[in-house]
Protein backbone atom coordinates (compact mmCIF):
# COMPACT_ATOMS: atom_id res chain seq x y z
CA UNK A 1 0.00 0.00 0.00
CA UNK A 2 1.41 3.12 -1.69
CA UNK A 3 1.19 6.91 0.43
CA UNK A 4 1.65 9.75 -1.29
CA UNK A 5 2.53 13.04 0.23
CA UNK A 6 2.71 16.32 -1.79
CA UNK A 7 3.73 19.66 -0.92
CA UNK A 8 4.91 22.98 -2.33
CA UNK A 9 8.63 21.78 -1.47
CA UNK A 10 10.21 20.92 1.71
CA UNK A 11 8.45 22.26 4.53
CA UNK A 12 6.52 19.14 4.10
CA UNK A 13 8.87 17.06 4.81
CA UNK A 14 8.23 17.73 8.53
CA UNK A 15 4.48 15.89 7.52
CA UNK A 16 6.24 12.71 6.04
CA UNK A 17 8.59 12.18 9.11
CA UNK A 18 5.96 12.25 11.39
CA UNK A 19 3.59 9.84 8.95
CA UNK A 20 6.69 7.49 8.46
CA UNK A 21 7.58 7.56 11.87
CA UNK A 22 3.64 6.30 12.75
CA UNK A 23 3.37 3.99 9.74
CA UNK A 24 7.05 2.02 9.07
CA UNK A 25 5.45 -0.96 7.06
CA UNK A 26 3.34 1.19 4.45
CA UNK A 27 5.56 3.00 1.25
CA UNK A 28 5.88 6.22 1.32
CA UNK A 29 6.10 8.82 -1.46
CA UNK A 30 6.86 12.28 -1.21
CA UNK A 31 7.04 15.00 -3.52
CA UNK A 32 7.92 18.34 -3.43
CA UNK A 33 7.10 21.03 -6.20
CA UNK A 34 10.35 23.28 -5.61
CA UNK A 35 10.44 24.15 -9.34
CA UNK A 36 7.41 26.04 -8.56
CA UNK A 37 7.63 26.89 -4.35
CA UNK A 38 6.24 28.77 -3.64
CA UNK A 39 2.62 28.21 -3.50
CA UNK A 40 1.62 30.87 -0.55
CA UNK A 41 2.00 33.87 -2.43
CA UNK A 42 0.05 32.27 -5.99
CA UNK A 43 -3.83 32.65 -6.72
CA UNK A 44 -6.33 29.57 -6.47
CA UNK A 45 -6.18 28.74 -9.90
CA UNK A 46 -2.35 28.22 -10.55
CA UNK A 47 -2.15 26.48 -7.00
CA UNK A 48 -5.11 24.27 -8.10
CA UNK A 49 -3.34 23.82 -11.41
CA UNK A 50 -0.10 22.11 -9.50
CA UNK A 51 -2.09 20.40 -7.19
CA UNK A 52 -3.40 18.44 -10.08
CA UNK A 53 -0.29 17.85 -11.45
CA UNK A 54 1.08 16.47 -8.21
CA UNK A 55 -1.54 14.00 -7.59
CA UNK A 56 -1.30 12.50 -11.46
CA UNK A 57 2.12 11.98 -10.72
CA UNK A 58 1.56 10.38 -7.53
CA UNK A 59 -1.32 8.01 -8.88
CA UNK A 60 1.49 7.20 -12.09
CA UNK A 61 3.43 5.81 -9.05
CA UNK A 62 0.28 3.73 -7.77
CA UNK A 63 0.29 5.65 -4.86
CA UNK A 64 -3.76 4.86 -3.47
CA UNK A 65 -3.88 7.18 -0.65
CA UNK A 66 -3.14 11.11 -1.15
CA UNK A 67 -1.87 13.48 1.93
CA UNK A 68 -1.99 17.66 1.13
CA UNK A 69 0.92 18.07 3.48
CA UNK A 70 0.71 21.81 2.08
CA UNK A 71 -1.68 23.74 4.35
CA UNK A 72 -2.11 26.67 0.74
CA UNK A 73 -2.90 23.66 -1.79
CA UNK A 74 -5.32 21.83 1.47
CA UNK A 75 -7.26 25.44 2.00
CA UNK A 76 -7.69 26.18 -1.91
CA UNK A 77 -7.66 22.59 -3.46
CA UNK A 78 -8.90 19.90 -1.22
CA UNK A 79 -12.29 19.84 -2.14
CA UNK A 80 -11.56 19.76 -6.45
CA UNK A 81 -9.12 17.16 -5.72
CA UNK A 82 -11.77 15.20 -4.25
CA UNK A 83 -14.18 15.11 -6.48
CA UNK A 84 -11.48 14.87 -9.59
CA UNK A 85 -9.77 12.07 -8.24
CA UNK A 86 -11.57 9.09 -6.28
CA UNK A 87 -9.04 8.00 -4.19
CA UNK A 88 -8.97 9.19 -0.39
CA UNK A 89 -7.40 12.23 0.22
CA UNK A 90 -6.15 13.78 3.91
CA UNK A 91 -5.10 17.17 4.38
CA UNK A 92 -3.64 18.81 6.87
CA UNK A 93 -6.06 21.41 7.67
CA UNK A 94 -9.17 19.26 8.18
CA UNK A 95 -6.62 17.05 10.60
CA UNK A 96 -5.75 20.85 12.39
CA UNK A 97 -9.17 22.32 12.60
CA UNK A 98 -10.09 18.79 14.28
CA UNK A 99 -7.69 18.43 16.67
CA UNK A 100 -7.90 22.09 17.73
CA UNK A 101 -11.49 21.60 18.77
CA UNK A 102 -10.82 18.82 20.96
CA UNK A 103 -11.01 20.66 24.31
CA UNK A 104 -13.59 22.80 23.20
CA UNK A 105 -11.99 26.04 23.41
CA UNK A 106 -13.46 29.52 22.70
CA UNK A 107 -10.56 31.51 21.49
CA UNK A 108 -8.50 30.71 18.76
CA UNK A 109 -5.61 32.24 16.36
CA UNK A 110 -4.43 30.87 12.80
CA UNK A 111 -1.18 32.07 11.14
CA UNK A 112 -0.15 30.34 8.17
CA UNK A 113 0.91 32.47 4.44
CA UNK A 114 -0.99 34.64 2.84
CA UNK A 115 -2.89 32.59 0.48
CA UNK A 116 -3.68 30.19 3.36
CA UNK A 117 -5.49 32.86 5.55
CA UNK A 118 -7.40 34.82 2.49
CA UNK A 119 -8.57 31.67 1.95
CA UNK A 120 -10.49 31.58 5.02
CA UNK A 121 -10.04 27.65 5.00
CA UNK A 122 -9.53 27.81 8.78
CA UNK A 123 -12.06 29.87 9.80
CA UNK A 124 -14.42 28.56 7.68
CA UNK A 125 -13.81 24.88 8.84
CA UNK A 126 -13.75 26.21 12.67
CA UNK A 127 -17.17 28.08 12.36
CA UNK A 128 -19.03 25.10 10.56
CA UNK A 129 -18.02 23.33 13.87
CA UNK A 130 -18.54 25.56 16.27
CA UNK A 131 -20.27 29.23 15.68
CA UNK A 132 -19.47 30.23 18.92
CA UNK A 133 -15.49 29.99 18.72
CA UNK A 134 -13.84 33.62 18.06
CA UNK A 135 -10.86 32.82 15.29
CA UNK A 136 -7.94 35.45 15.42
CA UNK A 137 -5.96 34.95 12.30
CA UNK A 138 -2.96 36.41 11.04
CA UNK A 139 -0.43 36.11 8.06
CA UNK A 140 2.68 35.51 8.62
CA UNK A 141 4.62 34.97 4.83
CA UNK A 142 7.69 36.23 5.78
CA UNK A 143 8.76 33.59 8.43
CA UNK A 144 8.83 30.77 5.60
CA UNK A 145 12.21 32.37 3.96
CA UNK A 146 13.43 33.17 7.74
CA UNK A 147 12.78 29.81 8.76
CA UNK A 148 14.02 28.59 5.18
CA UNK A 149 17.57 30.28 5.22
CA UNK A 150 18.02 29.13 8.57
CA UNK A 151 18.17 32.72 9.64
CA UNK A 152 16.04 31.86 13.05
CA UNK A 153 19.07 31.33 14.48
CA UNK A 154 20.00 34.82 14.79
CA UNK A 155 18.91 37.19 17.48
CA UNK A 156 17.24 40.32 15.68
CA UNK A 157 15.17 37.75 14.09
CA UNK A 158 13.12 37.25 17.14
CA UNK A 159 11.62 40.60 16.88
CA UNK A 160 10.39 39.80 13.51
CA UNK A 161 8.51 37.07 15.00
CA UNK A 162 7.41 39.09 18.15
CA UNK A 163 6.17 41.82 15.58
CA UNK A 164 4.02 39.02 13.78
CA UNK A 165 2.53 37.59 16.81
CA UNK A 166 2.01 40.82 18.77
CA UNK A 167 -1.63 40.91 17.20
CA UNK A 168 -2.29 37.54 19.39
CA UNK A 169 -1.21 39.13 22.77
CA UNK A 170 -4.03 39.71 25.46
CA UNK A 171 -6.66 37.64 22.88
CA UNK A 172 -6.56 34.98 25.42
CA UNK A 173 -5.84 32.37 22.93
CA UNK A 174 -6.94 28.71 23.82
CA UNK A 175 -4.77 27.11 20.97
CA UNK A 176 -3.05 28.64 18.02
CA UNK A 177 -2.64 26.55 14.97
CA UNK A 178 0.27 26.56 13.06
CA UNK A 179 -1.04 27.05 9.80
CA UNK A 180 2.39 26.26 7.84
CA UNK A 181 4.55 23.24 7.71
CA UNK A 182 7.25 25.01 8.38
CA UNK A 183 6.03 26.95 11.46
CA UNK A 184 6.40 23.70 14.09
CA UNK A 185 10.24 24.67 13.52
CA UNK A 186 10.15 27.45 15.58
CA UNK A 187 7.26 26.50 18.33
CA UNK A 188 9.85 27.05 20.95
CA UNK A 189 10.28 30.86 19.71
CA UNK A 190 6.43 31.35 19.62
CA UNK A 191 5.89 29.71 23.53
CA UNK A 192 8.55 31.73 24.48
CA UNK A 193 7.22 35.30 23.27
CA UNK A 194 2.77 34.11 23.54
CA UNK A 195 3.41 32.01 27.01
CA UNK A 196 4.64 28.65 27.55
CA UNK A 197 0.53 27.57 28.46
CA UNK A 198 -0.57 28.33 24.68
CA UNK A 199 -1.34 25.37 22.89
CA UNK A 200 0.09 25.28 19.54
CA UNK A 201 -1.36 22.73 17.01
CA UNK A 202 1.06 21.06 14.85
CA UNK A 203 -0.77 20.05 11.78
CA UNK A 204 2.06 17.44 10.50
CA UNK A 205 1.34 15.47 14.04
CA UNK A 206 -2.67 15.76 13.64
CA UNK A 207 -2.54 14.67 9.95
CA UNK A 208 -0.77 11.47 10.41
CA UNK A 209 -3.02 10.63 13.24
CA UNK A 210 -5.91 11.10 11.31
CA UNK A 211 -4.41 9.36 8.61
CA UNK A 212 -3.07 6.05 11.14
CA UNK A 213 -6.66 5.92 12.44
CA UNK A 214 -8.48 5.57 8.90
CA UNK A 215 -5.58 2.73 7.80
CA UNK A 216 -6.10 0.88 11.39
CA UNK A 217 -9.74 0.53 10.32
CA UNK A 218 -9.64 -0.06 6.58
CA UNK A 219 -6.40 -1.92 5.84
CA UNK A 220 -5.22 -3.64 9.15
CA UNK A 221 -3.34 -6.34 7.05
CA UNK A 222 -1.08 -3.87 6.06
CA UNK A 223 0.73 -2.69 9.61
CA UNK A 224 2.12 -6.64 10.22
CA UNK A 225 4.39 -6.13 7.48
CA UNK A 226 7.81 -5.23 7.14
CA UNK A 227 9.31 -1.82 7.24
CA UNK A 228 8.57 -0.28 3.51
CA UNK A 229 10.51 1.71 1.23
CA UNK A 230 10.48 6.02 1.27
CA UNK A 231 11.19 7.76 -1.69
CA UNK A 232 11.61 11.38 -2.37
CA UNK A 233 11.05 13.60 -5.19
CA UNK A 234 11.54 17.08 -5.78
CA UNK A 235 10.86 18.83 -9.32
CA UNK A 236 13.94 21.01 -8.74
CA UNK A 237 17.41 20.19 -6.72
CA UNK A 238 20.00 23.12 -6.41
CA UNK A 239 22.48 24.02 -3.40
CA UNK A 240 19.93 25.95 -1.54
CA UNK A 241 17.52 23.52 -0.84
CA UNK A 242 19.89 20.92 0.12
CA UNK A 243 21.09 23.10 2.78
CA UNK A 244 17.54 23.98 3.82
CA UNK A 245 16.83 20.38 3.90
CA UNK A 246 20.33 19.93 6.16
CA UNK A 247 19.23 22.75 8.25
CA UNK A 248 15.65 21.87 8.92
CA UNK A 249 16.33 18.03 9.71
CA UNK A 250 20.21 17.57 10.78
CA UNK A 251 20.24 14.38 8.95
CA UNK A 252 18.27 12.60 6.06
CA UNK A 253 18.47 8.57 5.42
CA UNK A 254 16.56 9.00 1.83
CA UNK A 255 17.74 9.32 -1.29
CA UNK A 256 16.21 12.21 -2.70
CA UNK A 257 15.50 11.79 -6.66
CA UNK A 258 14.72 14.83 -9.29
CA UNK A 259 11.61 14.46 -11.45
CA UNK A 260 10.02 16.36 -14.10
CA UNK A 261 6.67 17.16 -14.22
CA UNK A 262 4.83 17.37 -17.17
CA UNK B 1 9.48 47.15 -33.42
CA UNK B 2 8.64 45.07 -30.41
CA UNK B 3 11.23 44.42 -27.51
CA UNK B 4 10.39 41.68 -25.15
CA UNK B 5 11.50 41.94 -21.50
CA UNK B 6 11.36 38.79 -19.68
CA UNK B 7 11.48 38.09 -15.17
CA UNK B 8 10.56 35.58 -13.13
CA UNK B 9 8.27 37.96 -11.24
CA UNK B 10 7.22 41.79 -10.66
CA UNK B 11 11.23 42.81 -9.49
CA UNK B 12 12.00 43.04 -13.44
CA UNK B 13 9.07 45.74 -13.79
CA UNK B 14 11.96 48.31 -12.20
CA UNK B 15 13.84 47.27 -15.77
CA UNK B 16 11.05 47.89 -17.88
CA UNK B 17 9.76 50.76 -16.25
CA UNK B 18 13.60 52.34 -17.36
CA UNK B 19 13.42 50.74 -20.58
CA UNK B 20 9.55 52.30 -21.13
CA UNK B 21 11.00 55.91 -20.29
CA UNK B 22 14.04 55.60 -22.50
CA UNK B 23 12.45 54.27 -25.68
CA UNK B 24 8.58 55.79 -25.93
CA UNK B 25 8.77 54.71 -29.18
CA UNK B 26 9.27 51.56 -29.35
CA UNK B 27 6.35 48.48 -28.47
CA UNK B 28 7.04 46.59 -25.08
CA UNK B 29 6.04 43.99 -23.80
CA UNK B 30 6.63 42.40 -20.28
CA UNK B 31 6.75 39.15 -18.98
CA UNK B 32 6.75 38.15 -15.24
CA UNK B 33 6.84 34.53 -14.74
CA UNK B 34 5.06 35.39 -11.31
CA UNK B 35 3.71 30.99 -11.07
CA UNK B 36 7.12 30.19 -10.90
CA UNK B 37 9.14 32.74 -9.20
CA UNK B 38 11.16 33.07 -7.62
CA UNK B 39 13.99 31.75 -9.63
CA UNK B 40 17.10 32.94 -7.27
CA UNK B 41 17.00 29.93 -5.32
CA UNK B 42 16.50 27.21 -7.62
CA UNK B 43 19.18 25.46 -9.96
CA UNK B 44 20.88 26.27 -13.32
CA UNK B 45 18.90 23.18 -15.02
CA UNK B 46 15.04 24.64 -14.04
CA UNK B 47 16.16 28.17 -14.60
CA UNK B 48 17.89 27.70 -18.36
CA UNK B 49 14.36 25.43 -19.02
CA UNK B 50 12.06 28.62 -17.91
CA UNK B 51 14.21 31.16 -19.87
CA UNK B 52 13.71 29.14 -23.16
CA UNK B 53 10.04 28.90 -22.00
CA UNK B 54 10.00 32.53 -21.29
CA UNK B 55 12.15 34.01 -24.79
CA UNK B 56 9.72 31.22 -27.12
CA UNK B 57 6.88 32.59 -25.97
CA UNK B 58 7.96 36.46 -26.28
CA UNK B 59 9.13 35.12 -29.90
CA UNK B 60 5.42 34.19 -30.64
CA UNK B 61 4.31 37.64 -29.85
CA UNK B 62 6.64 38.92 -32.12
CA UNK B 63 9.42 40.40 -29.83
CA UNK B 64 12.83 40.92 -32.03
CA UNK B 65 14.59 41.81 -29.39
CA UNK B 66 15.03 39.92 -25.51
CA UNK B 67 15.95 41.75 -22.68
CA UNK B 68 16.41 39.74 -19.29
CA UNK B 69 15.97 41.51 -16.80
CA UNK B 70 16.33 38.57 -13.92
CA UNK B 71 19.79 38.45 -12.50
CA UNK B 72 19.39 35.03 -12.04
CA UNK B 73 18.57 34.02 -15.47
CA UNK B 74 21.16 36.56 -16.74
CA UNK B 75 24.20 34.20 -14.67
CA UNK B 76 22.94 30.67 -15.49
CA UNK B 77 21.05 31.62 -19.34
CA UNK B 78 21.96 33.65 -21.07
CA UNK B 79 24.65 31.66 -23.18
CA UNK B 80 22.41 29.43 -23.78
CA UNK B 81 19.93 31.51 -24.98
CA UNK B 82 22.38 33.61 -27.36
CA UNK B 83 23.08 29.94 -28.95
CA UNK B 84 19.49 28.56 -29.15
CA UNK B 85 18.07 32.22 -30.48
CA UNK B 86 19.57 34.28 -32.99
CA UNK B 87 17.72 37.59 -32.34
CA UNK B 88 19.59 40.00 -29.84
CA UNK B 89 19.17 39.15 -26.23
CA UNK B 90 20.48 41.73 -23.70
CA UNK B 91 21.29 40.97 -20.14
CA UNK B 92 21.48 42.93 -16.87
CA UNK B 93 24.95 41.25 -15.84
CA UNK B 94 26.63 42.05 -18.63
CA UNK B 95 25.36 45.69 -18.62
CA UNK B 96 25.79 45.89 -14.32
CA UNK B 97 29.59 44.98 -15.25
CA UNK B 98 30.22 47.38 -18.11
CA UNK B 99 28.59 50.35 -15.78
CA UNK B 100 30.45 49.12 -12.66
CA UNK B 101 34.12 49.22 -14.67
CA UNK B 102 33.99 52.46 -16.00
CA UNK B 103 35.48 54.77 -13.22
CA UNK B 104 38.49 51.82 -13.08
CA UNK B 105 37.22 50.50 -10.20
CA UNK B 106 39.73 48.94 -7.64
CA UNK B 107 37.62 46.96 -5.18
CA UNK B 108 33.70 46.29 -5.68
CA UNK B 109 31.22 44.36 -4.21
CA UNK B 110 28.27 42.37 -5.74
CA UNK B 111 24.95 41.21 -3.68
CA UNK B 112 22.27 39.26 -4.86
CA UNK B 113 20.20 36.37 -4.89
CA UNK B 114 21.92 32.68 -3.94
CA UNK B 115 21.63 31.74 -7.58
CA UNK B 116 22.92 35.39 -8.74
CA UNK B 117 26.49 34.77 -5.96
CA UNK B 118 26.88 30.97 -6.93
CA UNK B 119 26.93 31.33 -10.00
CA UNK B 120 29.81 33.32 -9.75
CA UNK B 121 28.79 34.97 -13.21
CA UNK B 122 29.59 38.35 -11.80
CA UNK B 123 32.92 37.89 -10.39
CA UNK B 124 33.81 36.02 -13.74
CA UNK B 125 32.95 38.93 -16.06
CA UNK B 126 34.63 41.24 -14.06
CA UNK B 127 37.51 39.42 -13.98
CA UNK B 128 38.06 38.82 -17.28
CA UNK B 129 37.83 42.58 -18.04
CA UNK B 130 40.40 43.53 -15.39
CA UNK B 131 41.95 40.58 -13.34
CA UNK B 132 43.40 43.39 -10.77
CA UNK B 133 40.44 44.16 -9.34
CA UNK B 134 39.05 42.46 -5.78
CA UNK B 135 35.76 41.31 -6.19
CA UNK B 136 33.67 41.06 -2.84
CA UNK B 137 30.11 39.46 -3.24
CA UNK B 138 27.07 38.14 -0.85
CA UNK B 139 23.66 36.87 -1.24
CA UNK B 140 20.77 38.31 0.31
CA UNK B 141 17.85 36.77 -0.65
CA UNK B 142 15.48 37.54 2.22
CA UNK B 143 15.70 41.27 0.93
CA UNK B 144 13.39 39.77 -1.78
CA UNK B 145 10.52 38.74 0.29
CA UNK B 146 11.03 41.73 2.46
CA UNK B 147 10.94 44.23 0.06
CA UNK B 148 7.94 42.38 -1.63
CA UNK B 149 6.11 42.27 1.15
CA UNK B 150 6.51 45.73 2.04
CA UNK B 151 8.36 45.18 5.10
CA UNK B 152 10.94 47.91 4.63
CA UNK B 153 9.11 50.59 6.45
CA UNK B 154 9.32 48.67 9.56
CA UNK B 155 11.91 50.19 11.65
CA UNK B 156 13.49 46.66 12.99
CA UNK B 157 14.11 44.98 9.02
CA UNK B 158 17.06 48.07 9.01
CA UNK B 159 18.62 45.33 11.29
CA UNK B 160 18.52 42.61 8.75
CA UNK B 161 19.79 44.76 5.96
CA UNK B 162 22.49 46.18 7.86
CA UNK B 163 23.41 42.25 8.97
CA UNK B 164 23.66 41.49 5.52
CA UNK B 165 25.80 44.27 4.75
CA UNK B 166 28.15 44.37 7.63
CA UNK B 167 30.52 41.99 5.80
CA UNK B 168 31.21 45.04 3.36
CA UNK B 169 32.10 47.91 5.57
CA UNK B 170 35.89 48.49 5.90
CA UNK B 171 36.34 47.11 2.55
CA UNK B 172 36.41 50.53 1.00
CA UNK B 173 34.83 49.78 -2.33
CA UNK B 174 34.51 51.99 -5.21
CA UNK B 175 31.25 50.49 -6.18
CA UNK B 176 28.43 48.33 -5.16
CA UNK B 177 26.37 46.38 -7.79
CA UNK B 178 22.65 45.69 -7.07
CA UNK B 179 22.51 42.38 -8.24
CA UNK B 180 18.65 42.09 -8.15
CA UNK B 181 16.29 43.88 -9.95
CA UNK B 182 14.70 44.21 -6.25
CA UNK B 183 17.62 46.11 -4.97
CA UNK B 184 17.64 49.68 -6.63
CA UNK B 185 13.95 50.16 -4.21
CA UNK B 186 16.25 49.84 -1.23
CA UNK B 187 19.38 52.14 -2.48
CA UNK B 188 18.49 54.70 0.12
CA UNK B 189 19.17 52.23 3.07
CA UNK B 190 22.23 50.63 1.69
CA UNK B 191 23.81 54.25 1.30
CA UNK B 192 22.38 55.04 5.19
CA UNK B 193 24.26 52.29 6.26
CA UNK B 194 27.44 51.81 3.59
CA UNK B 195 27.55 55.57 3.18
CA UNK B 196 26.51 57.96 1.02
CA UNK B 197 29.87 58.38 -1.24
CA UNK B 198 29.07 55.05 -1.92
CA UNK B 199 28.28 54.43 -5.84
CA UNK B 200 25.27 51.63 -6.13
CA UNK B 201 25.14 50.20 -9.71
CA UNK B 202 21.39 49.77 -10.88
CA UNK B 203 21.32 47.49 -13.48
CA UNK B 204 18.21 48.46 -14.70
CA UNK B 205 19.86 51.67 -15.76
CA UNK B 206 22.70 50.04 -17.35
CA UNK B 207 20.66 48.01 -19.53
CA UNK B 208 18.56 50.54 -20.46
CA UNK B 209 21.45 52.73 -21.54
CA UNK B 210 22.82 50.26 -23.70
CA UNK B 211 19.75 49.23 -25.58
CA UNK B 212 18.94 52.21 -26.05
CA UNK B 213 22.82 52.40 -27.57
CA UNK B 214 22.56 49.77 -29.80
CA UNK B 215 18.97 50.77 -31.08
CA UNK B 216 20.03 54.19 -31.78
CA UNK B 217 22.63 52.85 -34.12
CA UNK B 218 20.66 49.60 -35.63
CA UNK B 219 17.17 51.02 -35.95
CA UNK B 220 17.69 55.07 -35.96
CA UNK B 221 14.01 55.21 -37.73
CA UNK B 222 12.04 53.85 -34.67
CA UNK B 223 13.09 56.55 -33.05
CA UNK B 224 10.82 59.20 -34.86
CA UNK B 225 7.80 57.11 -34.64
CA UNK B 226 4.48 58.11 -32.02
CA UNK B 227 4.31 56.38 -28.17
CA UNK B 228 3.99 52.63 -28.67
CA UNK B 229 2.09 50.65 -26.82
CA UNK B 230 3.43 48.60 -23.47
CA UNK B 231 1.74 45.49 -22.33
CA UNK B 232 2.65 42.99 -18.89
CA UNK B 233 1.99 39.79 -18.90
CA UNK B 234 2.00 37.78 -15.62
CA UNK B 235 2.08 33.69 -15.39
CA UNK B 236 -0.11 34.23 -12.34
CA UNK B 237 -2.35 37.10 -10.33
CA UNK B 238 -2.86 37.02 -7.26
CA UNK B 239 -4.05 39.91 -4.59
CA UNK B 240 -0.40 39.14 -3.15
CA UNK B 241 1.16 40.27 -6.58
CA UNK B 242 -1.42 43.39 -7.01
CA UNK B 243 -0.43 44.50 -3.61
CA UNK B 244 2.97 44.67 -4.25
CA UNK B 245 2.88 45.87 -7.39
CA UNK B 246 1.24 48.77 -5.60
CA UNK B 247 3.56 48.54 -2.52
CA UNK B 248 6.62 48.84 -5.20
CA UNK B 249 5.45 51.07 -8.35
CA UNK B 250 2.64 53.57 -6.06
CA UNK B 251 0.79 53.08 -9.69
CA UNK B 252 0.94 51.28 -12.88
CA UNK B 253 -0.45 52.65 -16.27
CA UNK B 254 -0.86 49.29 -18.12
CA UNK B 255 -3.36 46.65 -18.21
CA UNK B 256 -1.83 43.50 -16.26
CA UNK B 257 -2.95 40.29 -18.68
CA UNK B 258 -2.82 36.74 -17.39
CA UNK B 259 -0.94 34.24 -19.71
CA UNK B 260 0.02 30.88 -19.21
CA UNK B 261 2.91 28.81 -20.39
CA UNK B 262 2.95 25.64 -21.87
Amino acid sequence: MKIGIFDSGIGGLTVFKEISKALPSFEIIYLGDTARLPYGIKSKRTIDRYSINNVKLLKSLDCKIIVIACNTASSYSTNLLKSKFKIPIFDVISAGVKAALKDNPKILGVIGTDSTINSMAYNKMILNNNSNIKVYTKACSIFVPIIEQGLIKKKHYDKIIEENLKFFKNKNLNGLILGCTHYPIIKRKIKDYLGDDISLIDSSLEVSATLKKYLEINYPNEFTKRKSKRSILLTDKSNYFDSVIKKIFNKLDFNIKLIDIK
